[in-house]
């Protein structure tokens, strides 16, 4: 909660508009909606600037549905679904309209709204295993305002393949570097580019990957500067974060 | 080496102004100067738009003092050199005039500079142990030319503490969040800011704390979005982020 | 076995109403009835003050119905089933009269008691995700005899949800703190109250949590005190031990 | 900040006692004392009950005896200080008089109080080399006003030794089970007490013992219920759980 | 190969009876026979004095069937089959009689002998989850020729079930303890016997346990002399080691 | 990029046959073809000597079938496809002829072709569970153009059964050692031969083997020379690099 | 406690030459003599048929001496310590007459006894840098009345050095096989013994041996019948367990 | 031992002279001689073409000379001495002649030899750091006989400087690369090269480099076909194997 909310609230007990006591409850009361298994936060876009996001993995479909509709009828337009299978979509999209998008498992309901960032995101990843990372990042920008080029399968063991995508790379406001196995795409793009760069381990490989805690182990220890990360397969917070940079200008 | 200086060199050998053979040969010997023991890389204040960086640990004093010199002669007015303890620095400070803080192992030769970025960075921390970290990251923002706001010993367990300091974290550009332990701090900052928070585990713990592990680990699995993660004790990474985050709005 | 009980069986053989080798007979096969897979200890409830649990995962329906069985046989009326899935719990509920709670994957055959504890023991959650870990605190809690009020989706990367219920937290007997992810709610929780907080971590999560680790050793590093630590997933062990801990007042 | 504080705090703005400006600044300030390296809690006595504790370890004596001399000009009469080792204990003792015990690495300032608990804490350990994490826990509950038993090398492997207390064991109020390699004294003291047992692995062994990881893994996966773990060689926090549980009587 | 047997073949190339060349073809093609996808050994029992045993985990049911039949086309009468589920047992049960025990996913192939050892084996594990790792070392060692006793479900959490079968443990010639979880029995158990104790730890349990590593490292750390383990779930090892250790007194 | 194409490329450029513009989108667009999910490298066989191979985990068979199909509209011959099940091989074989090993789960387009290599690959492996990674190898080697002799199921607890085939041990060319468990085939071989032997560990086992890790850190500590490892279970790398070993002698 | 010593007991009750409450007494007091940090346990060398061990390693010197001299004075002629260097030896040594061996930091008080067991005891290690941990092995099994044979430098990468000795292998009672970094020789030996074979990690070299781990978990994964594992650099224990070993034969 | 070696053997014993008994003498005794410390290998040169090498981690100077002494008076030449600190490269100096190279902690008795392989090996290494590691190898490549070009400082994060290396690349007969951190450069050179590369990890780095794990992991995961891995550290590893590669030419 801001400062600027409880000096108002401050004022309106001093002003007897509000008793201390009703002051407590407000406090308690108003920023979300309890359904039970969930609170959902209708001050959260005001806050954060962005639209709710309903994190799928672990809900059943009907949480899913009752909270998106909680979310609706408040007045939030646009909802991000993130990790939620053919099956699960399927069954929302019976109550609520919904595009989805399978290789990402990535859902919309409402419109892709029009980029209005700083820049361009660019969204990187070595092989062809990484694409559904990659997506989830990449839809996830878009939905939330951003315009995104992706380069796909551009992995270091053959550089050339990323050199020839320099000009994208040198633009770009922030970049997202998806790889599995030996992650080394976000350290020579970390070397390339000036901008920030979001480094995502993907889970792709097999034995000593040990399900991309390989990849992840090698992005943290980059030698390139500017380059950070988040966890294994996380798309979805890759391309948030990418959009909390590039919408940086916007802030007052 | 960027679009723009392949072009160049193209167009140099279109005009016969030089040899094929030149241009390759150029390729190779110009970007930096090789000392045997490394490269110094001249182009790279023009590249990222920063000043070089002497990352100390595991070079000698001669080997600092040598690529110190080798980057002064070429009129590099300010270095950073990190990761340095005293009695490297005293060496050091023999040869060449530089600053040196103590508590963070820093050391920077050249003038601390205007801060000129878009707005402030927030580097927070949670315990009085973390400190040294903290401050690498600070010392590191404040010469790469940002202005810095200082949270100290603001950790979870005292939750009002944080709270208290609502109005810095709500105004800043990017927050540099410290923590070691149960690393949590990034967590509840995340769920505040609406800006990028880049999360430093700490080493400082016993125990199950793994060397910092248990604190990079709580900080890659944060449930709060515009959050992202350097190395255990990479303070220096952390500031070196935040000060490109921090200048984005310089760029063209 | 007690002091008391050798005491006794001493006493006896001096007396000349047990000879020694009847008691050495005597101190092998009275406690517990042999059922060939297990040994049924009908003493606990004497010495522990509570009900016999059946630990469901790794047993056979029917090793769990022989057991329940047994026990019933001697008398006891109220036993707690925990780690079953629906499956398993219909096959039990043709043989014994069964309440199921398919979300806690936990049976209770018996009525459920009255509170009689020295207080209330708070259930506290991170995400929607938790919910069948806390639910299975709070049902054995519930089931042993205690006063539980739940707080669910109160994650520490919206603190003010969690804020919201200080006076439930502020006057709690005993708190337990379940959460996934980072793992960080009993380390806020811990700061704000001066009873017992006993965390649970979860398996909840993915990639870098490391099935449940990163919370775990999060929980372990946590600087808040009072706090300690049961094992993933293990919601029954804590709601057994806050039932210990609110049932101290009732100790001679 | 209790419910209780932000009522006042309230109450004396609507009646005109405080304006919303000051109850802002009041919020912020008062807490704490900030000392740049530390900010000292005047008010957790009240909010928690216990005297604050300087966790030394990762600072230096001036900061220990800087924070040391803030609390006492507060009134605070009886400060722990955990984790020093004899040279910076002297340091500290010549700056304010203060008990060292060196195994434990345990300084005290002021007086012992006298125990006001609800009952008797135990703490046992395993073997001889278990001593100075047991003498932490057991000072460290001495130190907040409980009676302590110390049952030293009672370790597993000559079960017959733990057997000859069962005395004290049944009549415990709350446990403390420290205990090294294979970490399974928790396990069968939490079989035969039907208290709370606070399980503290210590960083006692070689090689397969991981520096204490073996034992902290053998206790979180007790099959005793009633048992709980803290970190690894972490006797404070074990004495200070135990402190609150003893003293849950004295709620009201 | 045996020193022995090089010296007959040495003495049989200086009487002229073989040529150093079929010398060289007997070292290379005497001991085992090749089936394409295995050799068997058709030697070892001459060599180490047991039956030949199959390891079924990762070979076809054909396999299995084909090296079985080589076996017994050899003379070899007796066959322990390993790690084989009811489908594979069926398929075999078809071409060969096998008696086929589910519980230890354990076939034998032939009649169970006589017991010819030096003493009896005693089999102890923890809780009904460990039994199919106990019936598997108990079934081995039946299978070679040992008298066996089991003593099942006498978990550490529960000491006084252990303590009432002191007699079986003080007459033993070797103790297989059979554990998951916490791992504690074989440290209790070589406390109180003075022959060898065979360790095994099993993969029973959740979360923490990390599929037995906790029980292994905490079975590796027993500070009971006479301890040594095997690895996670390996009842046949245990099994097959104590055989060794009970026919010691049948060697010359 | 080889330095021989940048300089006929440079010399285009001066001669005037091509725009400096056009020499840019030239280094972009040449060496590999965009099929949107993959860019196939056309060039690849010029600069590294061997046929495209695909790596099927991770890749739909609409995928693989476009990839293949794109590689022989250019006119590659021969295609190795790794790491696919019956299914997909089925799904390919409707559209492109191919040759598939079941148990390698290997796949060949184009005839196998005549062995050229400096001399033999030896190719072995401990036990029968690891001969479908044995047979990737062995495949792979021999699809690329090497003579491989295999010698299986000749693990070090039998050492006779190695020792019968030194002979062709001692005139390999290079040899893969393939080995699950305690992975200590290749230590052995290792100090038997003195050509480079690849070790490949296998995830073959069960408990403390951890999916193969304790194989791959029993080769990675051989005190053998001449040893070196790749991943878990990649025989596809391991055959590789014993063909490129092999072929060495066919460089200029 | 026997269960002749309770029958003894509770026949002395009986007859009234006890009263219950003196044998509750005796049953606590007698088998041990507490010294404050250490329960000497007088009555083991009874129950276990070995002398008293002290295990060194986290006892100071005065620890030590003290436990030695209340062993002596019950009689105790033969002591051994373990794990203490060259100046914890001294100090013993000033107080009591006692043999050190400096490299295995071994010492006994009291003379090195006959070798009175069933056979003999074979210690092998893999190379110079395991000396020390065999030495403890060989040390302790000759203190505690055995044969023992010495195989040093026999490591699997020169096989033939280990297959010059298989006379002292295949006559052996119980071998001890020592080995750092792969770990291979327990397996090795195994195949070609038929007695149990104790397998001894060491702590010997570097990287990826990760302290012995990687050693551990090879000998844990053996393929060959008859062998287990103890701690890593645990040479006391397998030379006591293959003291016990070599003894069964002298048991009733 | 060689099959021409037994054949010898067996043919002497046919024509009568040699005794059986005096050939199994002679498979004992010949090969190697006994230091009782260590078995010094005499024929090793012949079995494997190169001259023998001390490992000196873990071996006293006193050890390391007599080994040393031994080699030279059987005739040996060149003798490598691994892993030696300045101070044990005193004594040995003291003793023998021999050049020592610090940074290495690489010792060399006897000349430097002429290059006579087949080509170049390459070594390639990351940072300055990486020194001591990449000198090991390509020391011990030469005083093995091999041509070596070192390029140093050219780790990934700054492309450029490694693409300006294509020449000594492409025309290597095996290159040898090294790095810590994030370990990628294995990776970027096997995509450019299409000869073997065997890569070295450093432990070079903090935090999550784990002591070089992470870079291990991350070359083990390598997509780049060619490429194997050898242990942390190990320079002397690589080095040696890259002779192998480069000397397969000489074979017969």
């Amino acid at each position: 909660m801001s400062q600027h909310d409880i000096l108002s609230l401050l004022n309106a007990v001093r002003d007897g508009r509000l008793s201390p006591e009703d002051a407590i409850t407000k406090l308690k009361l108003e920023p979300f909606q309890d359904l039970g298994y969930a609170k959902v936060d209708h001050h959260r876009e005001l806050r954060q600037g962005v639209s709710e996001v309903i994190y799928g993995a672990g809900k059943t479909p009907e949480q899913i549905i009752g909270i998106a509709q909680a979310m609706r009828s408040h007045g939030q337009e646009r909802i991000l679904i993130t990790r939620i299978d053919a099956g699960t979509a399927a069954l929302i999209q019976n109550a609520v309209p919904m595009r989805y998008e399978a290789q990402a498992r990535f859902g919309l309901i409402g419109e892709m709204p029009e980029p209005d960032g700083d820049g361009t995101v660019v969204v990187a990843c070595g092989g062809t295993s990484d694409l559904p990372v990659a997506e989830e990042a990449a839809l996830t920008a878009e939905a939330l305002g951003n315009r995104v080029t992706r380069l796909y399968d551009v992995g270091v063991s053959g550089i050339h393949r990323l050199l020839s995508h320099m000009e994208e790379i040198m633009t770009a406001r922030c970049i997202v570097a998806v790889a599995g196995m030996e992650g080394a795409l976000p350290s020579v793009i970390g070397g390339l580019a000036d901008v920030p760069v979001v480094a995502v381990p993907t889970s792709v490989g097999y034995g000593a990957s040990l399900g991309g805690v390989a990849a992840l182990l090698s992005m943290l220890n980059s030698c390139a500067s500017g380059v950070s990360v988040v966890n294994i397969d996380n798309g979805f917070g890759a391309g948030y974060l990418a959009h909390i940079i590039n919408h940086l200008g916007k802030k007052p």
